[in-house]
């Protein structure tokens, strides 16, 4: 297949696999400018698969940093509606959202906490309606990805710039498997998450013990009648969708006041443009009580000190150390991509999908029985080769779930 | 001066002579992705200047084609106010705003003119909040240019990409006088424009009669207290500022029900993604009653159509046959530039700072005495190397303006 042609079955799949576009239905574009060319041809596939309107939102990476840099902080505390609007209204419309991530990991790097801080807040306030509708399942999105110079250069340092580009796509067509039936391979490797799930889902266990060479000693509890997810989701109306591409994790929700001991970072974080190195998280009745970072603490700091619920637990996630992101032994500085080389947790907010009805209840009563909640939900990666996962039921029983990294079952 | 440091410059007086952005001042760029690295050194330039935030709002020629071509007639009946509110609430701020042009002068060419003019009355709608500032002198605005590979091809077929896009940008520095000392270049070009207009505003001639050998037979009489304008503008709280770069014209007011005779165009117009060429115009009692284009009549039709004000005249503008641009040779199929190179009018909506107290006027009342008002405002360019323009005043005594395209005193 030529460059082109990947391009465009990538495209398809986004829009048909993806976000799974109505015949009818608008469709929500995010993108860096630097991904425009990208974005026209999954414009293209959308209409061509019946989108009433495609609305692309562009944001421009060096032009936010420089807002980071020189505009006052005051600038960040508030979300103009015009902006939120841009979301929500299509939220209420019933539109289907694609992000399409190709940022710099270190677009903002040294710039004021405070202020990316401040921004977070104020988005997470502005944004509510649409992240409503996201967690109640009543809306298809999907995040993807596409190669641009600024992150390329980052994790091909060593190539000229043309080279890097055509590297990282070459990477990223790889991970989502383009070539050949595209279609079927997706349904298969759907089906094969679907599997894990089932397994774990009649296990019911009440906690899972960490264990590595690297120090990660850590045992956290799960939610009563938690749900192991993976693969396609599937709105109210019965739409399925595949909310991240690539994929190859398995998740549920961690009980938020159950988790102790210590976690070891296995790989870096780009967070926000900023990249967090060698960290430690060292946890006690659910919360992050210590942590340590060797690279980016600063930014970790910012994360835990959002709220409450970004110390604690809101998602665990399984991914063989063997998976096909993980053997290309790429490290993409993209949490789309690293999360999906490694077991991994997030902090911060639950996903309400991963517990029986758990969409169903509203945020207080999801918290009071262990689904966090927070202004954040970020993934970082502990899986190593080593990594071994243990199941403890009700009755004390194990059974081990991950050894040598990888499956068990 | 290396090609970097010339559109530093550019950019630098785009912020400071253009827009002359005040500190804390918000600064409003729209512009097409493919302009975005020469949006981030204007918007640099602006934080610079002390710009307290900039925004930048982008959009895609291909994409916006796309939308044109496959979204039904029904989507572009109305402006969603996430949209609109994009632009009235910062008009409302107080914030400057600059349009940076680089769009493929035959971007929309073929696209069903039903969706365009749908769009177009839809947006007059829309943002009207934002219109009224401009003409009420509240706001300061500016037009500029920055160069793309599809605008660079039409204008040079038959150079490489590389090679037309160098090109077009020199083509542009060029004609916004860049190198050297350009703020004083600019205030000198201001000044001498500031003079042709003094004179003219002494004359207060009744009408102005047009001829040359290519068929323009036609007079046209101007408001009462009709006010020359040229060079650079005054908001109501004494700001300065440039609404075009680049600008060579003088232009007031015509009386919209006054114009009589055959106007030839002189150079094509491209409107909205799609090239008008070889047009005629016949007016009788100020209104086109009479119309025919070699190519693109559908497109001239769409404008004439729109409604009453877009069959009569809304500006006169004067521009030497040997103005810079001009005489630079190149047919920039944009009208920024175009306009710039010959006398043109306006089919449309007046400018109401060019009659005395016109902006204290509402659009009843300014049409009540010959200011025209109408959805669309299109310059279309009518001087030749052999125009002639004679003044006539009151009395009936004539004087000669224009002379062999250029300025008869």
């Amino acid at each position: 297949m030529t460059f082109a042609e990947k391009q465009k079955q990538y495209a398809d799949i986004l829009v048909t696999l993806g976000v799974n576009v109505q015949s009818g239905q608008e469709l929500v574009i995010r993108c860096d400018t630097a991904a425009a060319p990208f974005a026209r041809i999954v414009t293209a596939a959308a209409y061509t698969a019946g989108a009433r309107e495609v609305i692309v939102h562009f944001r421009d990476d060096k032009i936010s940093r420089m807002r980071y840099e020189y505009a006052p902080t005051d600038v960040f505390t508030s979300v103009p509606e015009w902006e939120s609007e841009g979301m929500n209204y299509y939220a209420a419309r019933g539109a289907a959202f694609l992000s399409i991530v190709s940022e710099d990991p270190e677009a903002f790097k040294g710039v004021d906490p405070q202020k990316l801080a401040a921004r977070n807040v104020a988005a997470d306030e502005a944004f509510r309606p649409y992240y409503e509708r996201m967690d109640k399942n009543e809306l298809q999105w999907c995040v993807a990805a596409a190669a641009s110079p600024e992150w390329a250069r980052k994790v091909f340092p060593d190539r000229s710039e043309e080279s890097a580009v055509a590297a990282l796509w070459e990477a990223i067509f790889r991970a989502v498997r383009i070539g050949g039936n595209v279609q079927e391979k997706w349904t298969e490797h759907g089906e094969s998450l679907k599997k894990r799930c089932a397994f774990l889902n009649e296990k019911q266990f009440k906690k899972l013990r960490y264990q590595n060479g690297l120090g990660t000693d850590f045992t956290v509890g799960l939610v009563e009648n938690h749900i192991w997810t993976g693969g396609a989701e599937q709105t109210k109306t019965g739409v399925t969708f595949f909310a991240n591409m690539p994929t190859e994790e398995v998740f549920t929700m961690p009980h938020c006041e159950q988790a102790e001991g210590v976690l070891k970072s296995s790989l870096p974080l780009s967070y926000q443009g900023s990249v967090i190195r060698n960290f430690t998280l060292r946890f006690h009745d659910g919360k992050v009580v210590e942590y340590h970072a060797e690279e980016g603490e600063e930014t970790l700091k910012m994360i835990l000190e959002a709220d409450d619920g970004s110390r604690r637990l809101g998602e665990i996630a399984l991914v063989p150390y063997n998976s096909p992101i993980s053997q290309s032994g790429i490290l993409f500085l993209q949490t789309l991509f690293d999360e999906n080389a490694a077991c991994h947790f997030a902090l911060g907010q639950c996903y309400p999908n991963t517990m029986r009805d758990g969409e169903k209840l509203n945020r207080e009563d999801l918290r009071a029985i262990g689904g966090n909640y927070a202004i954040n939900h970020v993934d970082f990666m502990v899986g190593t080769a080593d990594l071994s996962i243990t199941g403890i039921n009700a009755s004390g029983d194990e059974t081990l779930i991950f050894e040598n990294g990888g499956w068990a079952f």
